[in-house]
């Protein structure tokens, strides 16, 4: 069953508000079985709706538009409505008390506006409006079905988990839809795309796979479409299986894993706390953890020592050891990492100093050089890495691979 | 000058991704004078793509595509493309070249596919990505402009601001625009739309003005429309005075300023040092204040101290104030600040200790409470204030108010 979406809205168009309504919708859609296969983002005018929903109902079997319903002068959709389905308006009894009781609650005078909020294409099903007073409208024409939505994101949550999509399974016949995110870090894309090209090849025909990457992370997305859900998961868990096998050194979690969540588990699970020794990363590791509601139960703290007085002073790095190796190096990795680890009395601690750019580099140590070290119970380990000239780039891969790096070895 | 926007993504249409690079666009289109008039949100596949394509072309003056350049094989974009406009993938050797220098920066080696994302469609003319591996492709047929741009975020807004818009300006007469934003904090955009009104009902016909609120700074935008740029930028300016008259006390900036790039500016003039000392901002002020480039020169370094313990051993917090006012306390707050202060000998310091929720609010001390402290040559003072529910909302409000709060003193 497709639909296709239709969102109006001027604002919309000068990019002063992001469309989340379009991915709530499609997401909220998708795990009710339904297959949202475009997204038309036009103005608030009539010509465009009207030609918008011709070529979105040419290739849907429903169409759901949002916004242009509110009180104000430029909200055209309801006419463009009933021209559309050579319709009038006419007022709708249930609505306007609706609309009477809103204003009576929050105690504010109505208008005329606000009574025309009541008016509704005769030829229309409507769909009543719990949480705002504009309501939504069904409409059915040659086995089709159109809905108008108010724009509202919470108005529009509410009808769409109330109305819409119960009405939808009731009038469509609807396949199941399963996915599952595989999280990889430490492989790109093509390499990732190179050693797992002949499992990828031999998926079944329902299965598809998707490549999603981001500062380091490749999230695998596969999607099970068919009949029955059991089967999907159970199919799907099957080929997870095949990929573990293939790449399973580089996955570090699934769905909505992320590396500061899985270690943070980790460390619950094995009771063991965390520092943080930050130069390069600039604090992102110490922010990375701590966006993990109850990260202080092992996560104790960090210094983010980002002159090389604040990496003698407050960790402890040997001033013979910034003289003779630099501040980008092995031996001031593993003593920033030891100095954490001892500062805050913790069983592990991570480490980074390098280059984040756009300036600071040499010859020997390019931008995008970041020396990054582990310290756990059995002893202190530190490796270079080099990534590339963008700066807010580097501090994201380098903070991941300092996260990825201690799951690995806590794993 | 119309313009159409296709976003080729899967997972923009299962809601996985929101669609940010349809408002980004839009929003720098606009800023150059040109209007977005609709975009097309579809899936990778080729009769899509050329659905969307014909039907683009017929309402613009130009299309600008993103997305399914990849190097994996869910990409068909280009294939799609030379079908559509009649031509073949020929191999475009500064694009190779591109591609064989980022992969030696990397140290990876090459694969196949990732030389085929050298292939071009004959009849366009490239446009070099420096930012990734996945050229830019702009056509011309009939008047018309079509332009094929990665779905990397950062790749495209390099190729938009270096090559698609300057070309576009070129080929299309596009009427002037100018635009200023005036930057606040600490006044929520209803009580600063309320202060502002008599002066935003008499902006001149050619002004725009529009509030885009975030993380509790509400940028005021002002969009001159006319034919002479000269003249745009004085009526703008002369607004802007009379703005300043009205709520000067809340602007800390202009255009592309944030907070951490002001106060960095004036610890810069005058010579002066910053440390951190954060316990519920978890190292999000380091991590603003180090994105600035150049920061190291005054920003010495900082303490996330989350346990208490790492407040006591790091900043030298008294175990009696912990005991006796607790963590989240004025008198914390100071200690904190005079111990970063003091440890990594600066000349100011700023310290964050709260609940950032969701959990560990009190009756006494409800989530969102945060006491913020700053420490300059003359003493050190604290100010409690009362944020939200949202954890990662607490913790921006938080440090930009810290950084505000510094900025002022400085001033």
């Amino acid at each position: 069953m497709k639909i296709n979406l239709i969102n109006i809205g001027d604002e919309l168009l000068i990019g002063q508000v992001v469309n989340t309504n379009a991915s709530w919708m499609s997401a909220y859609l998708n795990e009710n079985g339904m297959r949202v296969c475009r997204v038309f983002t036009i103005a608030d005018n009539a010509d465009e709706i009207k030609n918008a929903l011709q070529q979105a109902m040419s290739t849907a079997d429903a169409v759901i538009i949002t916004g242009g319903l509110g009180p104000t002068k430029d909200d055209i959709t309801k006419h463009t409505l009933c021209q559309f389905f050579s319709s009038q308006l006419v007022l709708h009894e249930p609505s306007l008390d609706n609309v009477r009781s809103i204003f009576k609650k929050r105690n504010f005078p109505m208008t005329p506006l606000n009574e025309a909020q009541a008016l509704v294409p005769e030829c229309c099903r409507v769909l009543l409006n719990k949480w705002g007073t504009a309501p939504g409208m069904w409409f059915e024409t040659d086995g089709k079905v159109v809905v108008s939505l108010p724009g509202v994101p919470f108005e529009m949550q509410g009808l769409m988990r109330e109305e819409v999509v119960p009405l939808l399974l009731k009038k469509f016949a609807v396949e199941s839809i399963y996915h599952k995110n595989v999280l990889t870090f430490g492989i790109g894309e093509s390499f990732l795309s190179d050693k797992i090209e002949q499992w990828e090849l031999a998926l079944p025909e329902n299965i598809r796979l998707a490549y999603l990457p981001k500062d380091g992370v490749v999230r695998l997305r596969l999607s099970a479409f068919g009949s029955d859900s059991v089967k999907l998961q159970q199919q799907v868990a099957c080929e997870v299986e095949k990929l573990r096998a293939l790449v399973g050194e580089y996955i570090f979690g699934y769905d909505d894993d992320t590396l500061e969540s899985v270690v943070g588990k980790l460390l619950s699970e094995q009771g063991m706390t965390l520092a943080t020794a930050e130069s390069c990363t600039g604090g992102t590791i110490a922010q990375l953890l701590t966006s993990v509601s109850g990260a202080s139960a092992y996560y104790m703290g960090g210094v983010v020592a980002y002159a090389n007085e604040a990496k003698e002073q407050l960790l402890g790095v040997k001033h013979a050891t910034l003289e003779q190796h630099g501040a980008v190096s092995r031996q001031t990795a593993e003593e920033m990492a030891l100095g954490a680890k001892r500062r805050f009395a913790t069983d592990c601690a991570i480490a980074t100093t390098g280059i984040a750019g756009p300036t600071g580099g040499t010859e020997d140590k390019p931008v995008g050089t970041v020396w990054i070290a582990v310290a756990t119970p059995s002893g202190v380990e530190a490796q270079c890495f080099s990534f590339g000239d963008d700066r807010s780039k580097n501090v994201m891969r380098a903070s991941y691979q300092a996260l990825r790096w201690l799951q690995v070895k806590l794993g």
